[in-house]
């Protein structure tokens, strides 16, 4: 016998978030109806409202309810230091990790030829005519360390290079705790080629 | 910076969720504003409909839209039958995995009066009213292997035997598939106990 009506609908419905199955969407709804149920009108009131208000941020492409964000908004935020990342996430990610005081760019994924995704997708009209404007004195190229990732930043940095903006790339090396025993080959090169004075 | 706003509470929303700390609720909240807003939408629905319609069988206990569960008003299902679960997700295990064509009571918890649960959370006035109509002819206790679960059933069976309805426990044992070495000591103690001939 199949789970039926609202409770299957609720289940299937579940399924949707990313890395829920049908067993934990199953768990996950008895435990919202049993014991949660002010949580769960509370989840919905919240969907609901932010898929209908977040949009992106008409500079910066980053989600938010305003027209502007908070980080292009803000007047303390150093305009002439971009910080170009692939998802909205990673905005908040090197902005909580790091003491980077400028503004970002979210390109909303990478190139991708095979998947359709070029330089429009990512809006880098939008990022061009920002460096033709003359406001941008460096790009850090923040996107992803994965074979797209790297591309998608040797694109933007010649993109940059073209209206004469500094283009930059985060650091590839051990990470932080690192045992030289666990580190792969290829960023153990990186980590060499990138050594700096002590 | 703290990630404020919608975002921010629907963020707080999805911790609701078992399992779900904050960091996986933030990547839920980016996958479902980025790539997948009908879903969004569509639990959003879900919710607010279960947690509206959803309430308990008044037969059985067990979570319904209607005022009797489809398995008690099934006039297919042996009603002198009665198993006997703690959760609503239960009767739907059980259903898939046996053969079982009576009908359920749903306890929605089991007996611990360190957490102020006694007889009344657990409806056994309701179950004694079963089992005072003489329709019931066995209860089929299958409360968890744990030890509430275990004094659960002993409560229950002994209330059961007062109305001279015969009582059983589901059987404790090795695993399906399951190899000695790797049982614990009290599941084998039972195997031995409970053997059955061939």
């Amino acid at each position: 016998m199949q789970i039926n009506g609202l409770l299957g609908e609720l289940i299937q419905a579940l399924c949707c978030l990313p890395g829920v199955g049908p067993k934990s969407a199953q768990r996950m709804a008895f435990h919202l109806l049993q014991r949660d149920r002010q949580g769960a009108g509370n989840l919905a009131r919240c969907l609901l409202e932010a898929v209908d208000k977040l949009q992106q941020c008409s500079v910066c492409r980053t989600l938010t309810e305003e027209k502007i964000c908070a980080i292009c908004a803000s007047p303390s935020r150093d305009q002439s230091l971009l910080c170009i990342v692939e998802n909205p996430a990673d905005v908040w990610i090197v902005d909580q990790a790091t003491f980077f005081a400028g503004v970002y760019f979210v390109l909303h994924g990478r190139l991708s030829p095979l998947d359709d995704i070029g330089p429009e997708e990512l809006g880098l009209e939008l990022l061009e005519q920002r460096f033709a404007s003359g406001d941008v004195k460096e790009a850090v190229l923040a996107t992803n360390s994965t074979v797209e990732g790297e591309a998608t930043a040797h694109f933007i940095a010649e993109l940059a290079h073209r209206h004469r903006v500094k283009a930059s790339r985060i650091a590839h090396g051990v990470p932080m705790g690192g045992e030289l025993e666990f580190i792969d080959s290829g960023t153990l090169a990186h980590a060499f080629n990138g050594r700096t004075d002590l």
